[in-house]
Formats: structure tokens, C-alpha cells, sequence
């Protein structure tokens, strides 16, 4: 494995930036390859046979590229995939719900775990088992809050309509001894201010909001470091964007997200 | 041609099956066979390539299982690829924005048309074109409501979240001297009391709301006729589902919006 070639990281849109955010903070001299799979977002919707065709379409262009392991930034694919993956292709694969499950455990305390997702994440079982694997304790309540990852994709990240999505979504929450709510979509963070106030009024003071895309982060750091795998080089590690459709409105929200470090998409048919 | 051949109807997802309830009541003998690409719905916030492309595979899909015609029963696609639908294919293509802005017109009266769409719809121009190509005297204001396409597809029809999302969109047609609005966009009928309460209230209690996918059938109806391609029969007609992905959900808003009509759904790959 050459340990200077860049890191692969799919999803299937702008969502998994929020990982590419955090694992540019863990892995600053990485360099890094996204894949969003605009054409064909949202996954979240789609049934499990249809996600998995696209998951391994996006690992194999990034594989295409050399890249030495592949993150999957998606709650979604990392729902369905992940075994699948590793068994088509000689890379390492690393995924999100691992490590927000585990995040959320540290979280919790005494209390339930709340996972928001999308439909296919949350119909998936996959926090549950996460959680089980991880923890004799923890109980899991899962909700489906499909809407916020159209409204992320469109921008519409605060005021009125949010707020009051999120609200509704919370409702399953309450009362129902919540520790910890995990931002179970990679989209979600994008509303975290917005989700931690209603978080912190519905369900109380001091329940945690995880975000998974932060514990990815930190689990693929410590990944790549215990087989060094990680990169020699001392200079800042690149960026470079792939998607499958509508490049300018992938860069405009990478842009805002990402700050002077967002690079032009190239678009590819998969 | 056959005329005992089925109708080829499709759309992104189910927005499409307004167009087919609408048809069903035009044309009660012909048999239908509804194509939902549920695999890849959204259309309306993807690129006119990706849109095209996708157009392609699902008449293709049709014209392989022997439709006599085939109507676009989705405004994105109707934007974007009737030209080359009827180029490529041997067979009567019909739209969905032609016949609905020949209704705004009829009911706009002396004020302007709003037409509410997909942002692909909107950025197109296409209702701006047709309206010009068939009155000098119209003018067209679009707006891009794309929330209500995922609002749909989870069924969230009523109640707070999407009187808020519709309330915002129509925001942009306030003191603009309105006189129809467009629901631009085959799932926007599924809002329709919604909209129509708001467009009293925001707008005017004389401002008509426009379903094109009445207006639709009524020229399906019309073009058949004309071209003595109705069928001959007096049974019933059949209807023929098809989806890319999760036939379960699609049925079961089928069944909601069709009643009995509703058949099982098939799943095929395009």
C-alpha cells in the first residue's frame, strides 16, 4: 500500500463534506479524493439492493484512482456496504456508524441513544447493532428524518421550515430518557446549531449532540496511523472533487462549507 | 400504430400518477403502463444532461414493451427532452408543460402566470416559452419550489411543514398582479387544497390554480382522438406499474391516490 496516495471518501452528495471537514482537521497533510454522487442523490430513500449498486459504482471509480483507503461518508451506504465492499476490493474500508455508535455510547451516560437517520439507515438496523456490539447498556431509538438531507442539498439550513422539521423529528425523543442524539446522517451537521437548540429544549440541557463525521475522522487518523499508513509529506494535503452532476452547485455549498480550501468538481459518469 | 397498444406514461417517481389518475378519467379504456424511476427521483434538482440521460432509458423501457404513445408525466423531463424523445423513438410524444401553459393562459385573464416548479424546470425557461409561443400577451414569473418533490414522495401532504414550505414559495408572486398559478410540477397537485387555500389567501380569492396534469390528459385525449388512435375497446382499461426501486412505497401511495385501480408494482432495472 502506498502510503502517499490520497484517501478516497464517497457519498452521495455534499453531505459527506462534513466529513472531509473533519478529517482535513485529524489528517491535515492527507491528500483527499471526493466523490458525491449528485445524479443520483438522495440514497437514503432507495432501497438497500439499490444502494449498494451505487456504492460499489463510487468505490470502484475511486479505487480507478489509486487511492490507498476508502471512507464512506454516508450513513446510508455505510448501512449496507461496508462488508460488501471490502470483500470486492483489496482496500481497506473504513465507515461512519462505527464510530458514531461509539461516540454515542462514550455520550449517553446512564441514557438512550437517539439516532436520527435517513429511512434506509434507520430501517437498516445498523445503529442498533452498532450500539449492541459495542455496549451491554445503551438502548437505541431511532427516527427517520428523511427531509433534511433535500434540505441541506438545497441550502435551506435555517429559519422557520428547518427548525420546525426538526422539531417534528425530535418529537420521538421526548420524554423517552434521551443521553445522546446522533447526527446519523452525514448531512446533518449542517443544521447543528439549529438541532442542538432544539435538542437542549425538547429533550433537555444535557443531552449530547454526536456527530458521527467527527469520530470517522478520528478513527481513520487512528486507522491509518497504527499500520502507517499515513503520509510523509509535511505540506497541506489536496483537495479534489469529483461528482456526478451539477459541478457549480457542488462548489458553491463546498465553497461556503470548506472555506478558500474548495477546489472546482470535475464531473464523471459512473 | 396500434391502437389497442397501452399508453407509456413516466415520471421520476410518483408525482407522475396525477397525470395517470387524469388520464384515467379522460380515457377510461386505454390501458397504462407508468414507468417511476424511484431509483433516481429526484429529476428536478439535477443537470439537463442527467436529466436527458434518464429520460432516454425510461422510454426506451416503454417503447420496448410496445406503447402506442407515450406522455411525459413530469415537467423536469418535459423541459428538457420531448425534442429529442421524438427524435430518437418512432412515436407520438406528449408533454406536460405545452398543454399547461395553454390552461395558464386560458385562466390567467389579464394578470400575470406564476408557475411553481423543479428548479431544472424553472432555470429551463420552458413555461416562459410556451406561453410566448401561444399568446403575445402573457407574462410568466417562475419560482423553484423543489421542496415539495421530497415533501411528496414521504407523504408529508398536510399540516404545518408543508403550509410553511408552500407559503415561502409563494411569497415570490405576492403584489405581482398574479392571475393563475402553475402547479408546475406533477407532484404539486398532491398539495393541491394546500396550495389552493394559500393562493386565496396570499394571492387573491380569484386567482386559479392550474393542474397540468389536467390539462395533460384532456390534449392526450384530444391527439388520440384527432388521430384515431383510441382504443376500441369498452372494458375497463388496465393499468401496468413499473418502479426502479421500492416498490412497497410506491404502492402503497398508489393505492392512497388510485384506490382499487392500484396494482402490484414490478421492479425492473434501466
Amino acid at each position: 500500500m502506498n502510503r502517499e496516495a490520497p484517501l478516497g471518501v464517497f457519498d452521495s452528495g455534499l453531505g459527506g463534506l462534513t466529513v472531509v471537514r473533519a478529517l482535513r482537521a485529524a489528517l491535515p497533510h492527507e491528500d483527499i479524493v471526493y466523490l458525491g454522487d449528485t445524479a443520483r442523490v438522495p440514497y437514503g430513500t432507495k432501497g438497500p439492493a439499490t444502494v449498494l449498486r451505487y456504492a460499489l459504482n463510487c468505490t470502484r471509480a475511486l479505487v480507478d484512482r489509486g487511492v490507498k483507503a476508502i471512507v464512506i461518508a454516508c450513513n446510508t451506504v455505510s448501512a449496507v456496504a461496508p462488508d460488501r465492499l471490502r470483500a470486492d476490493f483489496d482496500k481497506p474500508v473504513l465507515s461512519v456508524i462505527e464510530p458514531g455508535a461509539r461516540a454515542a455510547i462514550r455520550s449517553a451516560g446512564d441514557g438512550r441513544i437517539g439516532v436520527l437517520g435517513t429511512t434506509a439507515t434507520i430501517a437498516s438496523g445498523a445503529y442498533v447493532r452498532a450500539v449492541s456490539a459495542n455496549s451491554t447498556r445503551c438502548e437505541v431509538l431511532g427516527r427517520a428524518a428523511p427531509l433534511l438531507v433535500p434540505l441541506a442539498e438545497e441550502g435551506w439550513l435555517e429559519g422557520e421550515v428547518p427548525s420546525l422539521v426538526v422539531r417534528e423529528y425530535l418529537q420521538a425523543f421526548v420524554g423517552k430518557g434521551i443521553g445522546a442524539v446522533v447526527l446519523g446522517c452525514t448531512h446533518y451537521p449542517l443544521f447543528r446549531p439549529l438541532i442542538e437548540e432544539q435538542v437542549r429544549s425538547l429533550l433537555g440541557p444535557h443531552v449530547n449532540v454526536v456527530d458521527s463525521a467527527l469520530a470517522t475522522a478520528d478513527e481513520t487518523r487512528d486507522f491509518l496511523v497504527d499500520r502507517e499508513l499515513t503520509s510523509t509529506r509535511t505540506r497541506p494535503g489536496e483537495l479534489e472533487f469529483l461528482v456526478t452532476d451539477r459541478p457549480r452547485s457542488f462548489e458553491a455549498v463546498a465553497q461556503r462549507f470548506l472555506g478558500d480550501a474548495a477546489p472546482a468538481a470535475t464531473v464523471i459518469d459512473l
